[in-house]
């Protein structure tokens, strides 16, 4: 079991009297990712609703704040607990067996337009013999080809943006795998968190975006930006892409500064808490 | 109250052992619809499976089939109760006030690619009242621009093509309407159904798609491509756009025909069943 | 020399008093190619003016005609002489050395948006050595890749959906390739023809559209579709793309029905005329 | 007459020993254009060549430079004769009519796809009047509908991109009403230039983009941006779109800086030079 203690401080100029927010800033909650403790501090005395998507734990805060700075803070401590497999055990699923909420996660969305993409995801990985084996050939495919580089894309740029520039950030890689797997209808989502281990050579901290694809009736996970060791993820959101779980969805006239982000992992082997580590083993941390 | 019985046939020559295929083609079961009766029949001796998404109704038939050709027969009788307003009396929401479950339909969608679109949007519509009137306004922007022609679009078509390009089919009417009511906050979301009373000089009897938006608390009925009366509609598919609600997904190698459709209204002033008309009240048949 | 007699029949039905047409239809006049004997019939007594683009040698024909059908049939007979290299021998060329005329070529255009892969084309093709092999990889590339299908692209499509969606027609395998060497700054044009010798299997006879590379100060033919042997090629067309040649433009209300086309080689030893022959060696039939 | 002096310093770290550069910042020379003087400054002892594109004057200096600092320093004095008419006198002209020259200016290009664009700029412009009038009509059309902003676009940014997304810089003013009149079948094309008299409030002194559409033979000047009065420009590149007509085009391991302008008029009215000043009158500084 994996102990993760993070926080997340969000920060606003607000020019206007009532300017709604939505945040998806809360550790979702999961069979397999229990929060342990969590804290929520808003500076502005404001009214605040939080809502549970039920099918995968994402939680959305919901507040209307008024002229002024606001800060957002959100402290919490999570245990983790991954269902391990060996790669080799995994199958894909037949259609006929996708369970039937998982089937949205094999069509196209707003930014993994998979629907153009058969012919090319056929051809470059139809061959592979089915199961684990056949998504890592997709994430290395993406990974060998993919430029990491900050600022290079924005709201806009969706797999296809990414699949013909060949550089992004971790949204991108995601999406790009997402769109890819779902061309060959292995169903794919889109999972936000925070993590523990980041190469911070390539990117500070901050928010990450990582892949789930759906093998043997469980979502397994899958980093294909590299950049950190996925057993040191926190899930935030989960969703079938960067649509549906913005860190932060503002309406009104907002000038954001920089989250600021703190994760720590916390040791103790007499509680059965261990560090965070890099492996070959296939994991899930999602019901499926 | 409205009663619609109706048949779609669909048939296919299916060219492997086992395809699989997902159909949209029941009757949404909504307290607004009641499925009074229906039928389904199958050609091949198959195992089949029905599933129903809760927030919707929306039901999926699954089933596998194998070499030969294939034939799908749905036929339904349902009551349809609209809830009826005068348009003067509906309100755009606020976003503070907009169900957590609705929040999902102000966002971008694979089709609906609301995000690139707040300038124009919020230039050709932000200076109109807000309410009913100003979502008539953006239907009637879009219906003077369009052209309908059968056969100018195909499945990659999405709402900026159509704004581009000016030509399209009632799914193109519908994807952009959608577009452009995400692009200022207004809740919308993308239905198909069979419409009683097309105008079949525009085009021949078709699955159609609408347009719900969300006012008051409640979603209203829009055809922004006007072929025919919205009173006159049978849901089926209700989903964030043409991706979630496809008549039929097919994997494997299938050659389709043109679907059969037949609809007629039934009238019978002593049990209160009355024709579809039109109006130009609010019209409402989903619940919020 | 290669002696090749074709002839192009284009039908219109006109439904108003003047509709303007700019045809492409005549073999262009080039060192490299000569035309022995051509004759254009206009079924209608209009007048007609002819000019030639200077550079390229292109030829475009311009007509106003009106109601009733229109048939424009041209016939000619051509000889080509190719400058024929051994491929080692040919130098890709640098920056500083590319003639004033041709560094257009070397830029995006509607179809070929070269700007945009940049690195995926670096990272193909940066590895190889340069010089023809250089082009033949992208040739393969490109070939090994694509599917030939009619009918699957429109007047829209440029490089990047080609790239996407790896479907097309000889004019699509031509805007990518062409895409792909000015992305790696080689000089690269669209040439329109009809070829002698095409693989009927794979499209009746038809317009042709095929690419020249610019390598040690000629351009060299590459026919990414590989449908013909390049050496049966008659060159009607020469430009960016294929906005540049478009067999024909019109302007009015006007039906076209689909062209006819012949064409026939005539072998004379004793004159020196032999037969299109496929070859490794690299071909030009274009000055520098 | 207009008497312009200016002067365009482009400074650069090369980090590489064999950078390639094509600049095209000399005023053109035209019939209407005369310079009267001009010198060029390279900080590095290179070779550099100059060639001239007959059809529009437009002139590109190409050179090689090595490691370090380059600074590109220009000026020169030009004097500007203008073609002045009264609008209500001007024609547009049929198919027919169009040079030959000219017609390359009515088909689509890499930033301007009129080809899509068809239906809307018909049912927008299609009810207007023939003339000069129609043009002002697309150009205030747009300039009503954009936002002007520095940073909003980039260099893939398209006339379709600033159709739908209504904000950029001058550039893309230029490419959209280029691409609106391409597709009512008006010969309009690129003009990059220095003007005196920008409106700094706006943007500050930069390269400036605007446009040229031909009416009754002759190439009018539009500035859809509207920061600065047409008088005042001094014409650098004249091309399809922006692709034609960089200022600069760098092949290497180089950072640039920003480049650094000025410009002023000379008032002399002994020998006939006037101020620069806003009109109402069709003015144009191109031939046929």
């Amino acid at each position: 079991m994996i102990r993760l203690n993070f926080s997340i401080e969000l920060n606003y100029d607000i020019y206007d009297n009532a300017s709604d927010f939505i945040f998806n800033i809360h550790a979702a909650t999961t069979p397999h990712q229990q929060v342990v403790h969590e804290q929520l501090h808003v500076s502005q005395d404001v009214r605040s609703s939080l809502f549970t998507t039920p099918e995968t734990g994402s939680r959305y805060l919901r507040l209307q704040a008024g002229n002024g700075p606001l800060c957002v803070r959100y402290e919490a401590s999570v245990e983790i607990t991954h269902h391990i497999e060996a790669p080799a055990s995994l199958q894909e699923m037949a259609i006929s067996e996708v369970p039937p909420h998982a089937l949205t996660y094999i069509y196209p969305s707003r930014y993994c337009q998979s629907d153009r993409l058969h012919n090319l995801a056929s051809r470059e990985f139809g061959g592979w013999a089915r199961g684990y084996q056949r998504v890592l050939a997709i994430q290395y495919w993406i990974r060998q080809r993919m430029m990491f580089q900050s600022g290079s894309t924005n709201a806009s740029t969706s797999a296809l943006d990414t699949l013909l520039e060949q550089v992004g950030v971790c949204r991108d890689y995601a999406h790009l795998m997402i769109a890819l797997c779902r061309a060959i209808n292995l169903p794919a989502r889109f999972v936000t968190g925070i993590d523990y281990g980041v190469d911070q050579s390539m990117r500070p901290l901050d928010f990450h975006a990582y892949v789930e694809v759906m093998l043997s009736g469980r979502w397994y996970l899958f980093d294909p930006s590299g950049v950190s060791p996925p057993m040191g993820l926190v899930r935030i959101g989960t969703g079938r892409d960067a649509v549906d779980v913005p860190f932060a969805t503002v309406f009104g006239a907002v000038s954001p500064a920089l989250p600021l982000i703190r994760i720590t992992a916390v040791e103790d082997v007499a509680q059965g808490l261990n560090m965070p580590f890099h492996t070959d083993q296939a994991l899930s941390s999602a019901s499926g």
